[in-house]
């Protein structure tokens, strides 16, 4: 039974929920089921600006050199449970606005940006434990996020398209140790792409502009994610949506797979509406599919 | 005492060097090597036409789809040594052009375009073998295109460029036994991008175009390209030259190291004034330079 926020069946009166705000849909979305159910929370955006949507909601905008007003805008709200919603881009910091009661936080802190997202994400999440927040995922929040166990859609992986998902498969678990990407691309035995830093999108639209004579006849590939082993599940988990299917299509892919039960699907219903309109395939392929030896 | 080829140094007359012809700059070099040192070759070009530069070269040109015509054309040339010079592209196969007479070679060549480059390169080279050819690499042709040990020009790298080469190296090691890439750049311990097939030249492009806030600042981070583990050396050695300065430089990076003796410099002169010119360091790394712990 996952723990499922604050207020959401537990006993006693709910205590807002801390939603710390990245990129991309995921804020919204948990913001909206909560606000939906009645329940109370409090967006913090670490960065310049609030996004408009946000104007309906509680919130606060606290530079990322300022981590302790995150901190302290989450308990004068009264937040014991916080969710990371959303990547983060890496800030620019400004030196110049550390002050010397901020120092003893910062140096916690700015060691992470000197690792890959799944580092700096989980290094934020436990200097929020730290603080005496529980850090929980945002699957615990949005409880049918998670992809599921099988085909999504109406179009099947076929024999080759298993293979280049097994491959895939590979080249991510083989970079997970090293904190580099959710992701690869493999067509026919073919490694198209790798993602790193640059994310899901970009990596595939290289991959659709890519000269034809660098990759096998289209359609053909498989797009990968799955989170990497080891990886705080809690934070940062891989994520595809219908812009992942419209990005699989336009590099030529013949599909999607994802590891069921540890990645997002956010809209699962236009995604696959996406994916048969498109003719890719998604799996939510088990464990024990992906590891298969190739 | 590398094989030099046939006719450098040996007795008796020599016989033709086989020079197959990819993409690059390497095929000329090799050529014009042999014809400047009065050496007899003969240049192959698999595809449908020859470059412009190889109108003062003995050479012929055969489609992918006839491999047998390429091995009778080297036999028909006397040659003994075959060289694999530049990188091929994946090609298109015509089904329509293999007759019942080639059927047995083919089954042998076509599995290897399911492969990474090594894997298809590497299994060329074998077939060569098979055919009583002896198959020789670049560098033991071109005897000074390996990178020297040590740096090359006028900036050293520092503490952190050290820490990101090992980290990238590290990252192309794991990725070795998936015939995935020889390259990849990471700055600041953030991995900005991993090579697969579209090559060093549009991996370095994309993190020219890398928004801002995905990457630290500039310039920071190294390319890093070197063989992956159990390659064979003969074929496909990871390679820079002025052009990899260039855009490294556009790319924000503070550098580029090799596998000193396992990779090529082509235009070693004109590499190290275009990376002197740029600010950038150049670093022939030591095996153990490269695996340093982390």
């Amino acid at each position: 039974m996952p723990d499922t926020g604050p207020g959401a069946g537990a006993g006693g009166p709910p205590t807002p929920l801390g939603i710390v705000a990245g990129g991309g849909a995921l804020p919204r979305l948990v913001a909206e089921a909560r606000a939906g159910a009645g329940l109370p929370y409090m967006l913090v955006f670490m960065g310049e600006e609030a996004p408009g949507w946000a104007a309906g909601h509680p919130h606060e905008v606290h530079a990322f050199e300022y981590p302790q007003r995150v901190v302290a805008a989450l308990k004068r709200a009264g937040c014991t449970h916080v969710v990371m919603a959303g990547g983060v881009n890496r800030p620019k910091i400004r030196w110049s606005r550390f002050r010397p009661s901020t120092v003893a936080f910062a140096v916690k802190a700015l060691p992470l940006l000197r690792r890959g997202d799944d580092g700096l994400l989980g290094g934020i999440a436990r200097l929020f434990e730290a603080q005496g927040f529980s850090v929980i995922g945002v699957q615990d929040v949005l409880g049918d996020i998670l992809a599921p166990e099988g085909v999504i859609g109406r179009c099947e992986p076929g024999a080759q398209d298993l293979a280049d998902m097994r491959r895939a498969a590979a080249i991510v678990r083989a970079l997970g140790p090293l904190d580099v990407g959710q992701g690869a691309v493999v067509a026919e035995g073919v490694c198209l792409a790798v993602e790193a830093v640059e994310g899901t999108d970009l990596m595939l639209r290289r991959v659709a502009e890519m000269p034809a004579a660098r990759r096998p006849r289209t359609p053909s590939g498989v797009l990968v994610k799955m989170p990497k082993p080891g990886q705080d599940l809690r934070v940062d988990l891989p994520t595809i949506g219908p812009d992942t299917v419209s990005g699989a299509a336009a590099a030529g892919l013949r599909g999607i797979a994802v590891a069921a039960g540890r990645a997002n699907v956010i809209g699962l219903d236009e995604t696959r509406e996406t994916a048969d309109a498109a003719g890719l395939f998604i799996l939510g392929a088990r464990e024990d599919e992906l590891c298969a030896s190739t």
